[in-house]
Parts: C-alpha cells; structure tokens; sequence
C-alpha cells in the first residue's frame, strides 16, 4: 500500500466520522481551528518565513511572494474567515425530495456529505484551511495538495488544523496535507480511485489540463477563465468603457476578469476610442483585429490567433471588431472557457439571445463579469468555480460539496 | 479532423438548435418519431431479423437473443414509451434559485441542457430509443454507440428518428449513432473533449472499468449492482425470507437485484434454512461463508474472497454469517458498489444507523432493493442508475440531464 493509499485509508475512516456528527459539533471544531490558528502564530509564520526565503533566493516575482507572504494581520483574516463559516447552514442532512409510493414505500432524497475530497493547488497558503474548513462544514475528509512554494507554511496550518481537530475529540486526519509535492503524488492522486470520491484541482490551464488529462476519479475543473465582454451596437457606451475597465483592470489576475473585448462593427469607430483613453490610463496592451488596428492606429499590436484563446492574467487585452451578435456568440462558444461572459445592450431581443446562447457558468448583461463569485452569488464562501457543466456550474459553495442518496423505508414491501 | 470529430460537431450545432426550441416543439418531434418509429416498422424489423441471424450463427445464448429480439409488439412498446415522454415535464429553463445583490444586480440561477451527451452502451436495442428520446426533451444531442451485434437494429431505429426530427424541421443531427463499433471508437468517444459534454456508459463491469480508466470526457458512472440484504438479529423472519427471494430471483440479471445476504450471527440457524427453502424452489445456488455451510450443511458451496466482490448477475446468491450491525456495514462498504443496499430489521436504531452509515445511492429498510427505478422514484423515466457521488446518484431522469447557468443582469454595475 502506497503512501497516498494509506491516507486514503485514514480519510474514509475520518469521513465516516464525520457522517454521524451533529452540525454543533462541526462548529465547535470550526472554533476550535480558528483559535488554534492564533495560538500557533509563531510557528505558522516562522515556517512561512523560510518558504519566503526560498522563494526569494529562487527568484520568484514580487507578485507571487506577496501571494505567498502570511502576516499576522492576514492569519487574523484566516482565523476569522473559519470562523464565519460556522454560521453558514450545514448543507448535508437536507431533505431535498420525496414521497410516499402507491405500496406505502417512503422515498426520501437527504444531501450526504461527497465523502474525500483531494485537492490540488498551486495557490496561496489560505487555500489548506479554506479547502479544509469547507470540506468539514460539510463533512468530508480532505487530502489537500499544495505547491512545493509553500510546503512549510501549508504543513504549519494543517498540523494547528489537526491539533485542533483533536482538542474536540475528532479525528486529526479529517484534513491531511500531502507532504510529496513532487509531480509524482500528483499524478497519483489523480488515479486514487476507491479513497477519492471527487479531486477538485485549483490553479493555472496546466494543472487544470494534467488532471482533465490523467485524472480517473470524478474530477470538477475549476477556475480557468478566458472571459469577453461583447459590446452591442446599441450599447450605453459610457457604460461599456465602465465595465470593460472594471472587468479588466480592477483584479487582471483572477479567473473572472476578461481577457477579450468584441465590439460590433456599428459601434467600433466612436466605441474603441473612449475605451483606449480609459485602459491607457491603466497602462493595458491592447491586441486587436486589423479593424481594431485601423481604427485605433499603430500603437495596437495586431492580434495572432492564439491571443483569443489565452488567459493573459495580466493587463493585456485582446479586441475584435464582429459584424454581428451572431459572430460574437460563435466566437465566445468557440474561444470562451465556459466561465462568464458579457453583453453591453440596449437591446432587449439581443440580450435575451446572448443569455440563452452564450454557453458559459455566468451570463452578464450589463455588468462587470468579476461578480461571479461564491460571495456575490450567495454562497457564503467558495471553494472554486467550476467550468465545467456536471455536478456543480460556476462558484462552488457548501452545497456543491453534497452528494445526495435516497433513503427507501418499507414493510416488508416487494416488486 | 476524424469521423467521431465531425459527429461532434454536428452534434454541437443540433444541441444549439434544441436549445433555443421551445416545448411544444420538442414535444411535436417526439411525436413524430413515436409515429414514425410504426411506420417504419417493417424496415426496422428486417433490420433486427439480419442482426438475430448473425448473432444465432455466432452462437449467442437464448437469453440474449431474446433481448435483441424485436417484435411487432415491442416495437409498439417503444414507440409508446417515447409516446409518454412527451406528458413529461420539460426539465430545461426552470429558475431554480436567485435573487437580487444590494447593489441591485439580479441573479437567476436556471436549469440548461448538458449540451452534446455521448452514451456507449451493450444493451437492447430499445436503449437507442429511450436515450435519444430522454436526451431530446433535456433539449441534448445525442451520440449513441451500441454494440456490433444490434448493428442493423440501431441503425435502423436511427434513421426513422431522424427522419422524424427533419419532418418537424429540426436538425437530424440531434440523434447521432456511431456506425463504427470498434474497440476504437469507443476509446475515442472517451476521449472527445470540447465536443462530448458528458458521457454515460451502460453496461458491464467490464465497460464501465473500461471508460472510468480512459475517459478525459466527464463521465457518470452506471449500473454495477454488487448490491446487498442485511438481515438484521431482531427481524421479522418471514419478511426477510420474501425480500431476499424477491430481491434475488424476481429478475437476477439487473443492476437492483441483490448478489448477497449478511446475516446476523444470532439469527443465522434460524433464518438461513428457511431462506434456503424459498431460494431452491427457484434453484438459486449458494455459496457460503464457513458457518453458512456449517448451519446448511454440506448443498453449500463454499464462498471464495471474490465472490463477495462479483456481480452475478444469476441464480447465484453469496451468504455471510456476521458478528454485529457494524460488521455488516463495513462488509457492504468495502465491497458493494454503492447501488442498493437493505435492512431487514425492526430495531429503531438499527435502521437509522444502517441507514446513515451505508454508502450507497439507495438504502432500504424492510424493502426489495428491485425497487431502485427511475418510474418507482418518481422520476418518469431513466437513463441510467448512477453509482457515483458526483452530479447525480441513483436512477437518472430528465433532470439529471441538465446542468444550470446564472444569468446576471444589471445597469451597468461594477466591482
């Protein structure tokens, strides 16, 4: 049996724990992480004090060691945000259908937890006790791999998630960490089928891609957002230079800003202009189509074909002139990832169009695509944002972390 | 691009037609086919003649000939049953969730369909049918890959469908049937990413195995029934009797009957010979632990480790003596495959802990497991029985064959 077996192990024996326990309980394990987080601020930042060493004698960028960086000011948020999740409705338990049968049986359909949720992730350290504290709210054991970045600090929060968990009587290995951040462990992980019920990978197109690749348990793809915003014809377009600015320039890194600008033919001329004037000031590289280019002049690079289907994460903004809503549907079905995507309109027949063709999680009209999110869509918190269309579309919240079974109650009853 | 390539994309641009349709439309189309389906009655019956006299020259068992066979009156069957899909509701465009943001954005969570559904299966010929028909009302493309052997039959029940769909002007391409029936087709359906949204498999053990390996399409897993009865200390003895028998022999080759019998120690010489009794009536062979042959005698086989892992899916039944309600559990949990499990009991909490504790998508008290079925839970009709935790579980209905997207709107909010 392989290391990663025995964890397995050891997280269906925690899952079926965590199966029978009240929500007070979970609660009061919840308190319990979250004071411990403060109680062993020293060690935790401490051992993210020699992730960042290594991280700064290994080069890595300004950005990603700030991403990397824990204060106590930012454990603090951590602590709390475990804390709030206590006030979160406990998801599974739900009776969520059922009836009586002609024959007197009694149907029932009740949410239970997924049982082992794994996790890979590249991401900050918030990501172990986020991931984590969700996975128990809802009662699922998790096996939780992170980049080798930040080892030390990771290890550091699941063992004050583990000693924890052990003040209130629960067992430590609800949330195990995967200490072999080597290609390897991944790999396996994603095959672990019979410890893994669902693998939820977060992080960039190339570990969303591995584990679409090589994964053989049930897998939710995440985050990857190659996001537009489609400039109508009869658009406001005061309104559209706003959320194209918002959409693209108030968060460019994460996977709900937009990569994309269509604009239609009508409106290109008097539109690409004023929105130029307000990227400029932010300092985005635009990449346009050759009408894009005649209109705004040379200062535009012309965009290669690969730049529609790249997720910049960065202040670079693809454009294309379209000569119709049509064109733009079809070029978001195409180049889109199935995350969010937007229509500026005055129109109400093309707004109803773009919302019911456009093949995507979130579908905007009239607002910046950076809304989507577990906080904004009333979820409470997240654990990630499925592109994909089975199980759970969009931010992911405590229910999505639920499974359901039918519970049938008879006497003596037979077919 | 490829054969399977091309079916894929056809089928993307049927899926956007059926999703723009209201439906009366649908339910026209279905019409038609129920119609056209008679119609074509003597071409599809030639058809399934040419498969039945292959298969009687290869050497095929009585019992499989019989489900190949089609007759005037199963065709009428059929034709009726695509008939009551109709009556049905229509499981897309239902608001499912929303409200408004403080800042007065509206968000509306609302039911679509999966988009192109791809179904490899070995089945009946009747399941071409009932997966086009189900995956049509959930506004879904279908491509449908059966086995070699109901070649002509599907392909024929194809045709008259799609010729329905174009005397109701909507794209043939909405029902799609591999011709090719190769091992390699079925490897590259699995793998048809960006044109298959999700893929069901229908099937055995071994085809089941077979996609969850290789597929990098999301898949639900199907049917495996290593299902189990627990017979409880404190049960009524006769009912136990009645369920396992009906449970066992009312139809043994489906994924709801039962391929085990745990009994508790303390009843186990008073229940077993009874038990014994009803089942030799049917000829059902037994194969049992140690102290099963020692309370029956020597008629009883010996049970080896695989038995109790072995869907047989016959007049075969596997029999374990147990030490307690827990050991039962963690038998069922280790080796069932998370289909439908019983209780006989008329202990509280038993029930209620057999009931918590089983992983399965259909627990039962004092009830035949034979009842998981998309009519008996009120689902209508059935795709599928999924024995896994993510997207759907149990019996698959229309529902099931949806997912949703949040469609936001605003005036022009940003973040």
């Amino acid at each position: 049996m392989t290391q990663l077996q025995e964890m397995g192990q050891r997280a269906q024996r925690a899952a079926r724990v965590l199966n029978t326990i009240s929500t007070s309980k979970k609660n009061e394990a919840l308190n319990a992480i979250a004071e411990n987080l403060i109680h062993c601020q020293s060690e935790i930042l401490e051992a993210n004090a020699k992730d960042m060493e290594a991280a700064w004698a290994s080069g890595m960028s300004a950005s990603l060691l700030d991403r990397l960086s824990l204060t106590p000011k930012r454990l603090n948020a951590i602590a709390q945000s475990v804390q709030e999740v206590t006030a979160l409705p406990d998801p599974v338990g739900k009776v969520i259908g059922g009836g009586t049968n002609p024959n007197g049986l009694r149907i029932e359909k009740v949410s239970v937890p997924l049982g082992v949720v794994g996790m890979i992730f590249e991401a900050r350290p918030n990501v172990v006790v986020d991931a984590a504290v969700l996975c128990l709210k809802s009662s699922n054991a998790s096996i939780l791999r992170g980049g080798k970045e930040a080892i030390c600090t990771s290890s550091a929060l699941e063992q004050a998630m583990r000693k924890a968990l052990e003040s209130v009587q629960l067992p430590a290995d609800c949330i195990q960490l995967v200490k072999d951040t080597s290609r390897n462990s991944a790999l396996e992980m994603m095959k672990l089928n019979g410890y893994i019920d669902v693998l939820i990978p977060r992080g960039g197109a190339g570990l969303i891609r591995s584990v679409v690749e090589n994964a053989t348990v049930p897998v939710i793809e995440t985050g990857t957002g190659n996001c537009h915003v489609y400039v109508d014809n009869s658009c406001d377009i005061e309104m559209a230079c706003q959320i194209v600015d918002n959409a693209k320039t108030s968060r460019p890194s994460v996977c709900n800003a937009i990569e994309n600008v269509l604009v239609h033919r009508g409106i290109a001329s008097s539109f690409l202009p004023l929105m130029k004037k307000a990227l400029d000031a932010r300092h985005v590289e635009l990449r346009g189509c050759p009408e894009t280019v005649r209109i705004l002049g040379g200062c535009v690079t012309t965009a290669s074909e690969e730049d529609y289907d790249t997720e910049f994460l960065d202040y670079i903004l693809a454009v294309k002139v379209v000569n119709s809503l049509e064109e733009a549907i079809q070029h978001i079905n195409t180049h889109g990832t199935r995350h969010s995507e937007c229509i500026v309109t005055r129109d109400y027949a093309n707004s109803r169009k773009f919302v019911c063709e456009v093949d995507a999680a979130a579908v905007y009209v009239n607002a910046s695509t950076r809304f989507t999110d577990g906080g904004e869509f009333g979820l409470g918190a997240e654990i990630g944002i499925s592109t994909q269309k089975l199980h759970a579309r969009g931010p992911m919240g405590l229910n999505e972390l639920t499974s359901y079974k039918y519970i049938v109650e008879g006497n003596g009853q037979i077919r």
